[in-house]
């Protein structure tokens, strides 16, 4: 798919990567054979060899394809580096690229940028694409509002068919279907009052009016949340449903796939920031600097939370020295709790997301992993103590070490069970703030737990 | 929503939960009020009310329910868990709800129980019906044939479109928008030639074939997988696509919505085995042997790595005893040095979701991430180093440690950045994968360097 094979280009492409073509068909400026090149490429070939091209490049690609090409290419990639890209561009030909987006990409984008940038650019565009993408731009990015697109057909209820068949052969072509599908028809005041099927208008005769053939519709709300959109589409096949403001007056759009990219993207920025990604995005192409810098906004944090966990040992300096065996099982109790309790965490959200549990649930949970830590304590504190004792030979080792993980175990598990749930109650990302909190928990606990015991049975052990 | 109100049902609703509700009416036996009531409830509600129901009460409700609402509540029901409700059934009652139920969600379903018990069920049902879920079942669950439904509206080009409008007016309701829209064409051998909808065959006038009407269709193969899917549907906007076998013969029909909840399902499985739930789905209403079970199988393989990583530790006994602070930075360094490498791993499972790097991307990713690693790991050693000459007023303490930090978390977020395309490229889950790999590494890197760092300069240290 990366060949150009026979055309005018072919001399340029031969066993070079996607990026390395572009650079060369950059350099002899010939935009032609680039359209071409491009269009040939899947859109994942593209994002990667965009992402490849240096500054200079990105800017020269975008200012010498028409705006509908450069269009098409910023849409392909994420929001976040399509800002930048037209950043670094003159705003008159930002502006022309940003009126050929979708009005919901374009929102998405310009969003991303600084106010005064974006503004500069809408202030060159046309002005009903402008007050469109403006109105985008002021909705939560995770509502209905904020998902809705403005491309649509609406016509008020007093239209008539032939009227309507008219003008839609007067709009410039390439509609998707849902388009000429999804008719929507407004009564007083812009309400929506329902929907209607190209072919359904055709069928009533010129005379007709849409009034008489619109069909009721369901519709969202604009401040609708993205787990009702989830929900309103789950149970309907719609490909796009309309949405009205708070006075049913129609205002966009919405798509189903709008829906669930936003959906994926959400549970992909939870993914992130449960991994410690959480100073905002990062391609590895930005500066090194940027990268670093948010990279350590969380290893800062981390690293202080790990000292006050680790503080514990300090504190019992007489306990290892008296029995140096103790300092090599520290760090498995710790990481075994930790891993245990991040079982019962992902077996929460999970719950959490088919529905299954609530966040008013703590208790049933509670009781459930208790249990549960009951048996896997009592199983992994028999083999690490097992192991402890025959390694030493000391049987006071091998109690300490299993009452130790067995106990934290417990811990783990029943903290790890309930935190996302209270995190929800609280209103926090359960995703983000279960990692720390609970590996805090239990490395302290998992070096406080076999320190006092050991201190306990100090002759025993040091025997 | 889960009030019922004025209706037949509400002496028994009140403040209760739906659970509760649900077990009132079921003791009662009242079938049309527990209808009512279901009908009511958002599904959400179902399931968690389902799911805290005995097994007892379960059966009773999914008997006393007329097989179509057993089938509405089954569906909202995950499918490991719908497999084990329809286990608990007479097979007879089980095969009239499966009959019920959408093609590719029967399948699913029956895929999950034991093949004997799924051929009983099968065995009672419908001879087509049955056969077209046995097709279904047979396919690889990720590709088109997986997903696929086998309702859907199909003729022979040859068929009269005045056939087509009597031939469809004679089925039961209730069809889904997308069914009408997207009437399949088939020529000889049941290949595929085209689709249509209703209202262009009412257009053409009862004399026409449907060979003349149909327009050409996009079809995906029956071996497709996932990741093709997604993109055949990103780049149309069709609701349903044709399913063809390897001959282009018409075997199904596939919705835009189950590719992406077949997506939506697989990264939260990858997620849950990042988060160590490797033994297969856990629900806290199943055994608690079960879960333990499934648990420990993952848990017994970390401890055993642990076990392996600590053992670093236990070779230097005697460094330890010299300068028992290393016992408090040896997690320290081992934690930070994983935080580093999530990270690294994090951005990497993005750009390749962004399909920004690809597996063969691997020097370019090390390099990027030499480069970080070397700033983020002169950070954290400053800190963490400054920290530990503080603490003990000894600067050759906190040189071992700032420099066994700086190296590890090199080593750290190198091997993290390019793990996930290692991964991918030998067809492992690179979610899956990186976890328990990257920390066996970084531990023992970690419990490594200091205490051989520190054993270099020993005298410094114990001074």
């Amino acid at each position: 798919m990366t060949q150009v094979g026979s055309d005018h280009a072919s001399s340029v492409t031969d066993d070079r990567s996607s990026w390395e073509v572009m650079q060369a068909l950059l350099a002899r400026g010939d935009v032609p054979a680039l359209e071409r090149y491009l269009q040939r490429l899947p859109s994942s070939e593209t994002v990667r060899a965009v992402f490849r091209l240096s500054p200079e490049e990105q800017e020269k690609l975008l200012t010498l394809l028409p705006p509908e090409r450069a269009a098409d290419l910023i849409d392909d990639v994420p929001d976040t580096q399509a800002a930048e890209l037209l950043d670094n561009l003159d705003p008159e030909e930002a502006a022309s690229i940003v009126s050929e987006m979708q009005s919901d990409e374009a929102a998405d984008v310009l969003a991303e940028m600084d106010r005064d940038d974006a503004e500069e650019i809408l202030s060159l565009m046309d002005a009903d694409e402008a007050a469109d993408a403006r109105q985008l731009i002021d909705y939560d990015p995770d509502t209905a509002g904020g998902l809705m697109i403005t491309e649509f057909l609406s016509y008020p209820q007093s239209t008539y068919a032939a009227d309507v068949v008219r003008d839609i052969g007067t709009r410039p072509g390439d509609y998707p279907l849902y388009y000429l599908q999804h008719i929507m028809v407004t009564g007083p005041g812009g309400r929506l009052l329902g929907s209607v099927g190209l072919s359904d208008i055709a069928f009533a005769g010129p005379g007709a009016t849409l009034g008489e053939v619109a069909a009721p519709v369901d519709a969202v709300e604009a401040e609708m949340a993205l787990e009702q959109l989830e929900e309103f589409f789950d149970a309907r096949d719609t490909p796009v449903s309309p949405v009205t403001d708070g006075h049913g007056r129609l205002v966009g759009a919405l798509r189903r796939r709008s829906v669930y990219d936003a959906l994926a993207e959400k549970a992909e920025a939870s993914y992130l920031k449960s991994q410690g990604i959480v100073g905002g995005d990062e391609f590895r192409s930005m500066p090194l600097a940027v990268r670093s810098g948010r990279r350590l906004s969380w290893l800062i944090v981390k690293i202080v939370l790990n000292m006050l966990s680790a503080s514990v040992i300090a504190l019992y300096e007489d306990t290892i020295a008296a029995a140096f065996a103790l300092a090599v099982f520290l760090p498995i109790v710790s990481d075994m709790s930790g891993c245990s309790g991040y079982q019962a965490v992902a077996v929460s959200m999970r719950e959490m997301a088919l529905d299954i549990i609530k966040p008013s649930d703590v208790a049933r949970v509670l009781v459930k992993e208790v249990a549960l830590g009951l048996v896997t304590g009592t199983v992994l504190a028999v083999v690490l103590g097992g192991v402890a004792w025959a390694w030493k030979g000391n049987p006071w080792l091998g109690a300490v070490v299993g009452a130790a993980l067995a106990a934290n175990t417990l811990i783990a598990v029943g903290i790890g069970g309930v935190l996302p749930l209270l995190m929800k109650r609280l209103r926090l990302d359960p995703a983000l703030a279960a990692g720390p909190v609970l590996t805090t928990i239990t490395d302290t606990g998992g070096f406080f737990l076999v320190l006092s015991l050991a201190q306990l049975v100090l002759p025993a052990l040091s025997g």
